[in-house]
C-alpha cells in the first residue's frame, strides 16, 4: 500500500479531492439513474451493454468478474436482458461447446442513446461556463484518470 | 431538459468529459470497492452511515429516500448494521412513536476509518505529480460539482 512518494500532495488537497471525487460521482449516480428511467434498462444492465460493447462477446462468467457480480446474479442479469432482446446467448465459432453473450443491435442501439442523454446532460452542466474552461476540466481529468489507471 | 446555453462548448469536449467522468468514476467504485473487503460494511451500508454522518438521524423512509432504496431493502440493510452494532434504532425525542435510525460509535468510527482508506489512496494516485497540479486538479473539480450542484 505505501510507496514512496514522488511529491507531497497536503493532506487538505487530497481530502478536498476525495470529497469532491464522492460528491461528483454520487451527482452522476443519481443522475444517470434518473436518465435511465427512460429507457428498458436497470443501472446494472446498462454496465453490462457497456463491457459487451467494449470488450465483445463474452461468457457470463467473464462478464460477471468484470462487473464484480456472482454468476447466478450476472445469468438473471443477462436472462432479463436476452427477453428484452438487448443480447443473445451464441455459440463461440472455435469452441461450440461455450456459449457467449452478444450484445445485439437493439442493446447497442440503447446504449448509444443513454450515452447521448449523459452528454446532453453534461453539456447542461457545462452551458454556464467558458469552452476554455470546459477544456481545463477535461485535460485535469484527463491527468487524474491517467495517474488512477497507473496505481 | 433544453435550457439555453450561455456558451456553446463543443460536442467533442462534452464527450471527452462524460467519457473521463465515467471511467474516474468506475475506478473509483472498483477501487471503494476493494478498501471496503478490510471493512466490516458494504458499499450501500457505508453510503447509509455517511448519510446519518451527514444529515444526522432518520427513519427507515428517509435514509431510503436519500438512497433511492425501496423501504424493504433498507429494512434488511439496516438489520444488518444493528446488528453489527453500527447503527440503534432509537425513539424519536419529540414523538416517541417515531423509530430513527441512529449512528452508533463504531460505525462513526468505520466511516472514519473508510474515508482513511480512501484518502491514503488518493494521495498515492497522486504521488507522481506536482502540489500544482494537484491543486489545479481540486480547483477543476470544484469548478464542476458547482456547475453540477446547480443543474
Amino acid at each position: 500500500m505505501s510507496e514512496e512518494k514522488h511529491s507531497p500532495i497536503s493532506p487538505e488537497t487530497v481530502h478536498e479531492i476525495e470529497c469532491l471525487l464522492r460528491e461528483v460521482s454520487n451527482i452522476l449516480k443519481r443522475k444517470g439513474r434518473e436518465i435511465l428511467h427512460h429507457f428498458p434498462v436497470t443501472p446494472p444492465q446498462l454496465n453490462a451493454l457497456l463491457w459487451l460493447g467494449k470488450e465483445g462477446d463474452m461468457t457470463i462468467g467473464e462478464l460477471s468478474q468484470k462487473m464484480c457480480l456472482a454468476c447466478s446474479t450476472m445469468t438473471d442479469l443477462v436472462d432479463r436482458m436476452e427477453k428484452n432482446n438487448l443480447v443473445a446467448r451464441v455459440r463461440d465459432g472455435r469452441d461450440r461447446r461455450v456459449v457467449q453473450i452478444h450484445l445485439l443491435e437493439r442493446g447497442a442501439e440503447v446504449v448509444k442513446e443513454v450515452l447521448e442523454a449523459r452528454r446532453q446532460y453534461l453539456a447542461e452542466v457545462l452551458s454556464h461556463i467558458s469552452e476554455e474552461q470546459a477544456v481545463r476540466i477535461q485535460e485535469n481529468l484527463a491527468i487524474l484518470y491517467n495517474e488512477m489507471k497507473r496505481t
